[in-house]
């Protein structure tokens, strides 16, 4: 049987990317992609894909092709996003609006966008997959869309409430892993059953991954995360502990956790937000529930009994007490 | 027969289009969707697609989904490319960006991408031509995102060529007047000899027509546009009467001419390039390349003789003789 961890996994998409870099007419199009494509990361939604596949067939390379599409459609929101964010940096380098202008993001976006949907189509066209793989892509980036759209309001907002916030940070994070893992299934013609299950188990983990993130912001050892503690708090992003914290408050004392949150913007000092984030326990709160999440997520699995699930197991359990 | 001439078919897309506007949370997701489409237009591509299915069917509900989905496309190209040109109105209108704000222009104009790609999918559900029309879909939208950035790129070039020119305004604008009639084809499950020929027939229409465009701009009655008289040479705008002058000028004229064509802009005196102008018979060369374009566009249909497509043809020579 062959390697098909996720180390080997992620070799074999880095290789499968670096092979269909895009080169056409005008150049200044397509380097953006390039670019962006290069800038490395974990590949975790393509590696999914894989994964699922793989719980079906040894052999992935017939699964590559849609994982590209996917990796794809991940990096047009990253070149998006980092334009309406105003980012400088991602993943440590210049973003790609920074580096070739605005203009030229939202346009090598579009083309990224674009790119995705055809090479769902070429994978899905052997097994007259073509229009459901879009399909589903088409449901889930139009939810991705909303998700981004809902945490650019909930910035305008004193405090969006806690199940407000999960379905943001459903639509914005978890429904793309969940489809990239059932678009494996599908790939590897799994029952619907299956496909149901793995998107699913993709979605819950997803959560539990958002909340983790959150979590690690503010409570994960420096060293560790290699981050500013507390970056969400100096940029007064408003994250789950925020949320949180707003809806258990009544409305003068979350008058004054807003102020104080505001005030650790400016000052740079975030530990009267860390007092108030204590005598509320909202890490003990955030990591229950990100726990149930991660139940969740796991239990989905025992619908497939017939098929080792370990390896995504594993994974799940991995991703969720990661401490960077 | 019903009654399936321009003005009718555009009030039956123009009516599918506003009972199907799109309503879903974040409302501030959809609000600049609807908002875009109610600015109105002549709807050309979503009739000319009609216009092709009709050619075979009388009855062309099942083609309006279609229609939308190409609709919506050049809306998404138009939210977009008002953000990058800095456009304050569009169809005498607000546009998105400057009302809504670049962001939500940025994003909305996606979620229009990826639901044009949704309806054409829900198109093609019935005869299987989801996955057909989606990638004949994915092609024409990658050629006309590169047509978007030549035309960015020939704005910091002195002079393209006048083929590059071509090539541009062929991306940019025709591929999508031919995809619109090849889909209405391939909806009425046309012939390939059929679909080539109104995919051709629409690409040289379009190119015809942009270049009558681009003369109306100079040399057009005012009465007549409704616009200022030379509206690209004030922006400097570089329109194919510019680049022709500029291929057909020894380098150290061209210098002058560039120079003239700049100081215009300035000055608001286009005086000085409508004579260089007059000098070259460059309106002449131009109405010339047009004719051959409509006369080739309307040679295409004779490829389908035992169809009546006088409609076609009066509308392309209609478009080609217009005075604003």
């Amino acid at each position: 049987m062959s390697r098909n961890d996720y180390p080997a996994l992620a070799e074999k998409f880095e290789a499968y990317l670096s092979a269909h870099q895009p080169f056409g007419s005008p150049d200044s199009l397509y380097a953006p992609v390039r670019y962006i494509n290069d800038l490395g990361g974990k590949r975790i939604r393509p590696v999914l894909l894989l994964m699922a596949y793989n719980l079906w067939h040894d052999d992935v390379t017939r699964a590559l092709p849609a994982a590209l599409g996917i990796e794809y459609f991940h990096n047009f929101t990253l070149m998006h996003d980092d334009i309406m964010d105003e980012a400088p940096l991602r993943r440590g380098k210049t973003t790609v609006h920074s580096l070739f202008g605005r203009n030229s993001a939202i346009l090598s976006g579009d083309a990224m966008l674009i790119r995705s949907f055809d090479l769902l189509l070429e994978a899905g066209k052997q097994s007259d997959l073509g229009a459901e793989l879009t399909s589903l892509m088409c449901r889930i980036s139009l939810e991705i869309c909303e998700g981004q759209q809902l945490d650019m309001d909930f910035e305008l907002l004193d405090s969006p409430t806690e199940s407000a916030y999960l379905e943001m940070i459903r639509k914005k994070t978890a429904v793309l892993l969940g489809g990239s893992l059932k678009m494996g299934a599908m790939m590897a013609d799994a029952s619907s059953t299956a496909q149901l299950a793995l998107y699913q188990f993709g979605e819950m983990m997803g959560l539990g991954f958002q909340i983790l993130d959150d979590c690690l912001d503010v409570f994960g050892e420096v060293e560790a995360t290699g981050k500013q503690q507390g970056g969400d708090i100096l940029r007064g992003k408003k994250n789950f502990l925020y949320v949180y914290t707003c809806n258990v408050l009544n409305p003068s004392e979350r008058k004054h956790f807003a102020q104080t949150y505001h005030h650790a913007g400016i000052s740079g000092d975030i530990k009267p937000v860390l007092e108030i984030y204590s005598s509320l326990q909202v890490e003990a709160y955030a990591r229950k529930l990100q726990t149930t999440y991660i139940n969740q997520s796991l239990d989905q699995l025992n619908s497939i009994p017939d098929i080792d699930t370990s390896r995504l197991k594993n994974l799940a359990l991995q991703l969720n007490s990661r401490k960077k």
